[in-house]
């Protein structure tokens, strides 16, 4: 799409009275620079949040168009297609939490206290746990994630490779340096089973209400990361099968 | 949808030369007995397929009629709507999944040998895991279900408290009888554990292959089982936090 085209767009946007949302009455405000970043974070912000509803295949361009308040075009002329767009989406998001589980690590490793299994499970926990419970964006992502992690595909496994796996690889060798008994590959896949466990407690609190036959439901979200960083570090640390 | 009705539809069914498939064909050998059976096994055996492939939203009644070779009036007679054949699915072979599990809970606690963590831990994940190898059909529903439980809602629970809840119960029970200082909450809390990092090895082997560096890719389905056997019951057995 060729920049006069976007700025077409942009002007029927602006121009169109049906289309006067949350973001075309922020960037009337006095004093707000009216840049692309604008549009392009809004586009991406409303395209989480009816992806993480709808799911990939449930959401067109032109549903995310209609939320944003921006035409189809526009969409287009940043992020060419539905796939490019719900790909940005999820590496901004990830991007994020694979920064700060590098953070948690780096403070672990250069705080001069001895490792433990615990303390590294709980970095690697903490910032998906604080993303859930960070509002209404972080916790729509997290539904996304749930979604991209039932589609087994090679596109799914891609993208996650690719936004996750530098900062997972770091603290399966961070494992393996406390737990020098046990072959790496079985740390590995002992990471796989915590990915899985915690993925399925960030997504379904109701089944969980069900297992402990109502028990749970008043467990605070620090409580529950307690209960898993225990129950993780002791699988983890297991006798070799 | 009265007899009268079904009988049309299936006699239809058989007229129509492009519909003639594998269950039409099948239902014409000599020595076959014709009977409603016949067709709504064929119905849910190809919806089960339909819906792993498809998802829930992704697939109509039509589709599942033209795979299954019969019309759609004869799957509105035996299933009225599209979510009563889609529970039906679910039920048969959660059904069967349960059921095992019974037995498996049932020969253990008759076995006369002392109960332990592990053997009770092994008996809940073996028909889950037989199931996932046991052909096309069985690793159709594995997929199903991981669908099913990356989505958090309402039906999705009650169906599954439906039909898994009263296996799962026993279990708690039994692991709560071999763990006398762990609360009966913490360990309901601990199975919700396990169920997360199962659903998540059935259905995400290509992202194993990553976070092991491709060393576990030639591991057997009895190595993995071991395993995980291995992790969860040190997790099951933890101290509480």
């Amino acid at each position: 799409m060729l920049e006069a085209a976007r700025m077409e767009a942009e002007a029927q946007a602006a121009a169109a009275p049906e289309k006067k949302t949350e973001a075309t009455e922020r960037r009337r405000k006095p004093g707000r620079p009216r840049k692309d970043g604008n549009h392009r974070e809004t586009i991406l912000n409303k395209a989480e949040i009816a992806f993480a509803e709808g799911g990939y295949a449930g959401i067109s361009i032109r549903d995310i168009a209609e939320r944003a308040g921006v035409n189809q075009g526009l969409i287009r002329y940043y992020f060419e297609s539905k796939q490019q767009l719900f790909d940005e989406v999820y590496r901004r998001r990830g991007g994020l939490l694979s920064g700060r589980r590098h953070v948690l690590l780096d403070q672990l490793l250069e705080g001069g206290k001895p490792l433990t299994v615990k303390a590294i499970v709980r970095a690697y926990l903490q910032p998906q746990w604080d993303l859930k419970y960070s509002g209404e964006a972080g916790s729509a992502f997290v539904r996304l994630q749930a979604r991209l992690h039932a589609e087994p595909e090679e596109h799914a496994l891609r993208l996650r490779r690719e936004v996750y796996d530098a900062s997972v690889k770091r603290y399966v060798d961070a494992l393996a340096k406390v737990l020098p008994d046990i072959p790496k590959r079985t740390i590995g896949l002992r990471m796989a089973f915590l990915v899985g466990t915690y993925l399925f407690m960030l997504n379904d609190l109701g089944r969980i209400e069900d297992l402990t036959e109502g028990k749970i439901r008043h467990i605070s979200k620090d409580e529950m990361l307690d209960h898993m960083v225990e129950f993780l570090a002791a699988g983890i640390q297991a006798a070799v099968p």
